[in-house]
C-alpha cells in the first residue's frame, strides 16, 4: 500500500478532462493536478521546449511526493515521454499508447484518424503505437490548431466550432476512418460537434479513460493503491491563475477546487 | 549620435508587423528583435505572469548593449510599461499610448472601439490612455481571442474568419464606432477581413506606425539615431524554434531572417 498522492500534469486545464476519468477508475486515491497555464499551449511549440517544460512539470510534481506522474497532456506524453521515463525515478504514463491500443481494438476497417495538437501529429507517436498493435492499420492525421481556442471561448458547438470541425475532419472522412483520437486533453469538450461532423457511424476515442485503467492496474500489480477509506485528498496548482480554470473545473470535474499558483521556472 | 540596436520584443512572432513599420520610419537603424515564442500566448495570461515575462525580456535585450526598448506586444504594453519603465534604466516605448493618441485624433463621432486580447482589455489601458486624449471620447471593447489563432492557421479571410470577426465585432458596430483600434500585433494581418466586416465607413488604427515615429522622434530629440551609411544589420532571436517565424516574417517584413533560438528563462 501506497498512500502517497499520484501526480498528474498538464500544459494547462485540459487535462482535468484526464483528471476526472483518473478520479472516476481510481476514487480512493489522492491527485496532485499541475497545469501549466502560464506557459500554455504547448502542441505549436517544439520538441526541446516540450521536453524542458515538461521535465520542470515532473520536478515539481516529485516536490509534492508523488509515487507516479501522469502526463495528461497529450503534446508532452508524445514527444517526451520517453525522455521523463529515463530521466526520472518514478512511474511515468502517457496518453497515447493506451489511446492507441483502444483504437485499434475498436476499428473494424482498418483505418484510424487522429486529431491533435501540431506537435503531436508530427511526432508521429500515436501512428507509431497503432501499427505497433496492428501494422495492416492505416492512420490518417490531422493538426487541429483551432480547437483548443474554441474550447477555451466556450464556442464548442456553435456555427464556427462546425464549419471548424468540418474543415479540418473532411480529409480524414475522405480516407474513409471508422475511428478517430481526440488526441488531445480539450476535445472531449468538442466532442459533440465533433461526433455531429464525422457521423453515428464513426468511433471517438478518448485515451484519457483507458490512460486511468493502465495506471489502476500498475499500481494494483505493485501493491501501491491506497487502500484508506478515508476521503481522498486533492490538490490543484497553476503557474499562472486563470478563471479559466474554475470553468473547466467544473465543466470537467462537476466540482469546484481551489487552484494554488506556484512559479514553475524555479523547478 | 548611437550606434546601438534598438530592442523590440513581443510575446511571439506578431511583433514582426510592429519591426516592419521600425524599419520603414527608421530605415538606418538597427533592430535586435525577440519574440519569446515558447511562452505565447500572454494575452490570455495574469498580469503578473505578462510582467515577470517582460522583464526578462528586456533583460534579454538590454544582453544585447540596445539603447531604447520597444514594447511591440499590445498585452505587455497595457499590463507592464509602467513597471518595466520604472524597473530598467533605458528608454522603453510601449504602442498603446500612441495608438489612443492617434485614434482620438481619427474619430468623428468621439466613439472608438478596441479590439485586443483578453489581458489588454482587462487593464484598460487603452481607454485610459484615449480618456486622457479627450475624456468626452466614448470607448467600447472586445476581447477577441480567436483572432491570433486564425492568423497563425493562415485563416485570414475565410468563412470562418468573418464569421468570427462578425460575432466579435458586432457589439461594437451596434454602439457605433467609428475608429477601431487592432490592439494586437496580429490583427493587422486579418485587416481585409476586419475591414469587410466593419465597412468602409470605420476607420481602422494599427498603432505600429505612430510607435515607431515616436521612437524616431525621442532618438532624434536626444541625439541617438544612428546616422551611418553602412547597411543597418538587424539580428532576430526566439525562446522556441517554429516555423511560424519564417511564414509571419516574410509575410510581415517581405524579407527572410534567420532566428537563432535561446533560453529565455535564464535572463
Amino acid at each position: 500500500m501506497d498512500v502517497r498522492p499520484i501526480g498528474i500534469f498538464d500544459s494547462g486545464v485540459g487535462g482535468l478532462t484526464v483528471t476526472g476519468r483518473v478520479m472516476q477508475v481510481m476514487e480512493n486515491e489522492k491527485i496532485v493536478y499541475f497545469g501549466d497555464t502560464a506557459r500554455v499551449p504547448y502542441g505549436s511549440k517544439g520538441k526541446d521546449t516540450i521536453t524542458r517544460f515538461s521535465c520542470q512539470d515532473v520536478r515539481f510534481l516529485l516536490s509534492q511526493d508523488v509515487k507516479a506522474v501522469i502526463v495528461a497532456c497529450n503534446t508532452a506524453s508524445s514527444n517526451s515521454l520517453d525522455y521523463l521515463k529515463s530521466t526520472f525515478d518514478v512511474p511515468v504514463f502517457g496518453v497515447v499508447e493506451p489511446g492507441a491500443a483502444e483504437a485499434s481494438k475498436i476499428t473494424k476497417n482498418k483505418k484510424i484518424g487522429i486529431i491533435a495538437t501540431e506537435a503531436t501529429i508530427r511526432s508521429g507517436a500515436y501512428e507509431k503505437e497503432i501499427k505497433k498493435a496492428d501494422s495492416s492499420i492505416e492512420v490518417f492525421s490531422k493538426a487541429c490548431p483551432l480547437f483548443v481556442p474554441l474550447a477555451e471561448e466556450g464556442w464548442c458547438n456553435n456555427e464556427i466550432a462546425r464549419l471548424t470541425a468540418e474543415k479540418y475532419l473532411a480529409p480524414l472522412l475522405e480516407k474513409g476512418v471508422d475511428t478517430v483520437i481526440l488526441g488531445c486533453t480539450h476535445y472531449p469538450l468538442l466532442r459533440s460537434c465533433i461526433q455531429s461532423v464525422v457521423g453515428e457511424n464513426v468511433v471517438l476515442v478518448d485515451p484519457a479513460y483507458e490512460t486511468a485503467v493502465r495506471v489502476r492496474e500498475y499500481l494494483n500489480k505493485n501493491g501501491m493503491l491506497r487502500e484508506e477509506n478515508t476521503k481522498a485528498e486533492h490538490k490543484f496548482f497553476v503557474s499562472d491563475t486563470t478563471n479559466m480554470f474554475d470553468r473547466i473545473c467544473s465543466e470537467a470535474l462537476k466540482e469546484n477546487y481551489q487552484a494554488t499558483e506556484i512559479n514553475i521556472e524555479e523547478y
